[in-house]
């Protein structure tokens, strides 16, 4: 197998600002790996400051990833998907390209979707939240008014307005609510909102500590309701046992465990300790949001919005009408170019590669 | 789908001899599942009187299933899995005949071998053990001299002479042995066997006490150093959290679990707790033994004997050379029928379904 890595640059719709950043573009890598009988897969992979991940490092991940894989069957998407991790443990974003574009390959060989291939049922009536970033209140609500057709919102909070902007957003919506505080809260702090937020069509409350803080878990459980759903603090399987005793739920991300193969052991994991699984992304094209969708039958909540915060997400895959996922057809992934938009593979590859 | 059950009577090479029983025969029952398209699939049960499961209670489970599956699309593997525990909580062994049986439909539609369905490699060697049931000390030599091309012995123990047998054992075998004690021992009594195993070539010992003495489990960890692999306490992936802390690995059947999927999760779910895995099974002709065994590169420890126990097989599937499994070539589970035996299929089907 070969593979072949392009620039994917995103224009997000608005400025997106989370508890600890905020940023306008979203710099991606889309990969197009060929087996040796000529059939082609995509993969992407949207690397993520916060664990590490740079362009630089996804490039590199990519290269000793085409090395390895050079006289690899695409079939054996277990054994592979365990051997990159081995070989870049901290390049989850990379590796889940690859394993998203292996998947893609055997689809296609055997001509049955992703979802198929994985013996599950193809996904219905499976609702994805749309994410409000932080920003004023007249921003905010601007944003909610443009989604008006999504029945739940993911509000991203972590500044001293919290309560005051929540309050104002349930004004001007029906929508649930699910709250995102991003590593952004105290444990006291979150306690006095979580509670205030009962009353506000909350569903639950995700990742509301820094990463690693049990004690602040802990004492939330004894004196808050709304279940807590943890996201930076489970980046795979192996981190679930751990924080099955406090919390409520995983959010697992193809980026941030590394790929399909990964997420079903996540899955499986949470299930066996009785913990609620909700499947999320960061800024993706419908590449990668395409590859998460299949899974979406296997969870009870979805934030598969990433596609949907960009403007010039050169693919076509699962498409959204009024909040509920549409798959596509196709076999493997599904995913096809947007006639519409510049491809990358048109773009040209890295220079940094074409040096080495 | 339809569902057809056959019996099939296996007859035992020797009495075979455990810890709490002894039999001459075993009376399991295989399926023939065929799909809309005509597409047909085998499966096995191996109903198990330690978990209230017989011949009537596998029937009368394999006959709702039928009905449960009489719409439905064999590829949804994922789905049927979940849906048929949920209505057959208790009835393992019928659930994992039926999954084995899809798994064999789903890989013959689709012309490619159960663990490449899986995204498995082919396994390649995948040494198993064979088993050494209790008796005399003259019986058990003649065994063990029996099977003398095995690397690996699993000899079963829970009687006052353990040791003064397993001391002769190895006087006349260089084999690994590994000892199953099939919940018979106490905690004082498995700390002075188990220390004084040490220098006897043993790999690990297997479930030591009663199913749920994890004070016994607790104590025997503190006081002895060989690893700890849990049997009857671990049906599937769910009890597999609260017995982490106490084991070093779980042992999966196919009918303990209720099949392939099952077994996927308990695998990821192990794995996620740093557990080993061993892949085990009943007395058991080559249907399930062979489906199982598409599962050995994923696993660390495996015992697949059950057909090298019987006569009278009625089934080809995978080989044994050495201890060494040889997978078949064939689609699906790719087991055959044995020209040299007559099948279940001919000698009819169970009077007591068809007065129904």
């Amino acid at each position: 197998m070969k593979i072949s890595p392009y620039p994917l640059n995103l224009t997000l719709r608005h400025t997106f600002r989370i508890a600890r950043n905020a940023h306008d573009v979203q710099n991606n890598v889309v990969i197009v790996l060929t087996d040796t009988d000529g059939v082609s897969g995509h993969g992407e992979a949207a690397p993520t400051r916060f664990f590490g991940e740079d362009i630089p490092s996804v490039i590199k991940a990519f290269r000793l990833a085409g090395e390895f894989l050079k006289d690899f069957d695409p079939f054996q998407t277990d054994a592979i998907a365990l051997r990159l991790k081995g070989l870049f443990p901290k390049d989850a974003a990379a590796r889940a390209a690859v394993d998203m574009a292996i998947h893609d390959i055997v689809g296609k060989k055997l001509k049955i979707p992703l979802f198929k291939l994985l013996g599950l049922s193809r996904p219905e009536k499976c609702v994805t939240s749309f994410t409000i970033g932080i920003g004023t209140l007249e921003k905010m609500c601007e944003k909610v008014n443009e989604v008006k057709d999504f029945p739940i919102l993911k509000i991203k909070v972590g500044t001293k307005d919290d309560m005051e902007l929540l309050k104002e957003l349930r004004k001007i919506t029906r929508a649930v609510f699910r709250i995102d505080a991003n590593t952004g809260w105290t444990a006291d702090e979150a306690i006095k909102k979580i509670n205030a937020m009962e009353d506000l069509g909350v569903e639950f409350i995700e990742q509301p500590f820094p990463v690693g803080n049990m004690e602040a878990l802990k004492k939330v459980k004894r004196h808050t309701k709304l279940p807590i759903i943890l996201d930076e603090d489970v980046k795979d399987s192996k981190d679930i046992p751990a924080l099955a005793g406090v919390a409520d739920g995983i959010n697992l991300k193809l980026m941030k465990c590394g790929g399909i193969r990964e997420a079903l052991r996540m899955i499986h994991t949470a299930r066996a300790h009785g913990l609620k699984v909700m499947i999320g992304c960061n800024i993706e094209s419908s590449v990668s949001i395409t590859a998460a969708a299949h899974l979406t039958s296997l969870v009870d909540y979805i934030d598969l919005d990433g596609n949907l915060l960009v403007t010039n997400d050169p693919y076509l895959g699962v498409t959204v009408d009024n909040g509920r996922l549409l798959m596509p057809e196709g076999e493997g992934l599904g995913i096809v170019p947007n006639a519409a938009r510049q491809q990358p593979e048109d773009a040209g590859t890295f220079p940094v590669l074409e040096k080495r």
